[in-house]
């Protein structure tokens, strides 16, 4: 894939967001990796998108170095480095301040798994970031956010191709993909679990699910013996 | 009927969920059956709908050999075959993730009847299925999900007739109809329900309904003595 | 104002409240009365409002005898005519299934006055009647949910031109005004408070409103001392 | 600016209001200030949005003077120019009934900060007034609201440039910014924080939020050290 074609790519992916109604003003971004050459396209930090074009996004290598474009990148860069650097499956990292996923991190709790439309895409439960110290905050926020949910997944031991999202303590999610459609994608999923979350911890705070049937669910769906969809 | 009639109507209804807001991406499914031919048409399995067209729906008998259509059907088609099989007067199945229901599904509670809007279409509570076993996951799951919905219904005495829906636990909700329009019909009835419900249950945990509002209403529109609507 | 007119204006409300999101399928009915020919103008049961036509509306007298018009008067007409019976002020009634009114009604409870959007409209708490009698379910069902209103008001000594509203117990809204646009105006006032109850109600079980607010705004829209809007 | 070019601004706001559907009817108003002429223009009263014209923004000076127009401005108007009078720095003020926003306005509880998407706009909480006295509400009603905001914010030593919004109890939200553009954007903002708190204090209602990243956060977009956007 060339440059202009990542560039159409992660252009398409932001303007998704927001036909999805992840998106309102300018809260959100996606970017989209060429590992090949260990460069990454991103949106520009607060162009709206109604003006905004596919090349307008900006071009950096994974230690942040600005390659092309005249724009600075969006403020979540450093965010976004770290997981493609610390993730290496990855294509494609998207962030929003999705009405009900960013409920679930304002409450500082995890979205447990209850249900299959998680379990379709998350082999269980979406976890919440710890609080960030002072110094993490004061220092360098954006690097340290990444690795923040970087050790959060290293520490739960948690597969973040299995589990293609975080919330951000007090703060949005973080999603990510194959590539940038199915980043996009998985920020929908997230934002949906996140509400159904909320209705049903309402008529019920001590909702569980079968771990059998959350594996078959996913599995339906991911791996070897995956079944559904077309050939 | 023709089968091309039948597929037009099972792709119209398949497009009618998205319409009614009940489907995002590719999460639901709409089949109808022709009971003279024993056959059934159905949505293939993960085509997205901005390009899936009548003639993608496919044919298959009651057992699930499929008889006309290149595609692979629906996923879920084993859970609708067998309620067809068990079902003698349905004519058309839907599943969907709306979220509403899915909440209550989630929450692995039946929707209680509290309201005419429910009494309109529904006799009584929405139920809600039991956890399914390892072995019915690991084997044919599918299939065992039709078997447990059925099983509900013999076991607590519901006929399916008169309460035309149900939640798969931690799962979502199938609805069913005389015709596909009607299908699509008792899908958008279930998923308003459950979003009153949600609502009224946060007002009042302990609602109840007066049984012969219930017997009233539901009377009003079904039965010898309806006198809802136009003759 | 000529019946072909009267026909037109309660056509349009009846639209109107689809337009404003309270009516799905056909879930609603809006009728308009004429006071000097005595003649109440109303939708027919179940037709579909894509097709629906003006003068599809049926013309009664305040008895319920048609007067004009080959379809079926809305199987609610005899709550209608009770209401303009008992209500000599009120030119139009308006009856819907919208989500948030129909949970208060499903919940059993008065949306208590808690905010200016409510008293603009509405001097005090909108009621919710009492459980009907199984004698007046299988009686005149729809008459005698109209007497249940009206006794609501006035065993609470409630005047209908300053409450133009009611909840029927687990059923749904209805509103009133003095012509359908009016009515039409209170039946998305009634939904907006009813969303807004059910947030604010969660936030703060315990939710009280000073009197002197609650009258204050009222009469910033209502009666001689009325200073809002244009003159 | 010329007072054309103001009333053009003025109109567009009360449009965005809309279209953000932050307004149903006529529940909202948008004015904007010339401090240097010192004159305000600010939408008529009870006008329908649908026939409203950008000639239609009444002028008036900071004593509530009419200088140009001939509908009656806002009845709100009074409480806007408190605002203008005591908050040096705020070039636009808005008022809406945005549903959430509202809610906590009824529930009589400020939005507590519990996320970054509040502490991108807001320092701090979002303060919700004290009751209004009998005189004060049967006296110069709009006037007081205005003082009431005003001391809410002096008694509590919440710098205005910082918070710039506020919940009147029992009633809704009013909102103000740099400029008409700024003003809406923070109306906007405060009805989507309000919506991820109601969701937030659901399923947890004992929140908190790291004082160091709400510094972090404000400071991101505001003041010497802003580093979001384009330079």
């Amino acid at each position: 894939m060339s440059l202009t074609e990542l560039k159409q790519e992660v252009f398409q992916a932001n303007l998704d967001l927001v036909k999805h109604g992840l998106v309102i003003f300018t809260w959100g971004n996606v970017s989209g990796v060429d590992r090949e050459k260990g460069l990454v396209a991103i949106k520009p930090s607060g162009v709206p998108y109604e003006t905004m074009k596919a090349e307008d996004m900006v071009i950096l290598d994974l230690e942040g170095n600005v390659v092309e474009g005249t724009l600075r990148p969006s403020s979540d860069t450093p965010t976004h480095l770290e997981l493609y650097r610390e993730f290496p499956n990855i294509g494609s990292v998207s962030h929003t301040h999705s009405a009900f996923a960013a409920s679930w991190a304002q409450a500082g709790r995890d979205i447990p798994i209850t249900g299959t439309t998680q379990a379709d895409y998350f082999s269980g439960d979406i976890p919440c970031t710890r609080d960030m110290t002072q110094a993490e905050i004061e220092g360098e926020f954006e690097l340290n956010t990444g690795k923040v949910i970087v050790d959060t997944f290293k520490q739960r031991d948690i597969n973040p191709d299995h589990i293609p999202g975080v919330l951000v303590k007090n703060h949005a999610p973080f999603a990510w993909g194959k590539d940038c459609n199915d980043c996009v994608h998985n920020s929908v999923v997230l934002e949906q679990v996140a509400k159904m979350g909320v209705y049903a911890h309402m008529l019920n705070p001590d909702i569980s699910m079968n771990p059998h049937l959350v594996k078959k669910h996913f599995n339906r769906k991911h791996g070897p013996g995956a079944y559904y969809g077309q050939k």
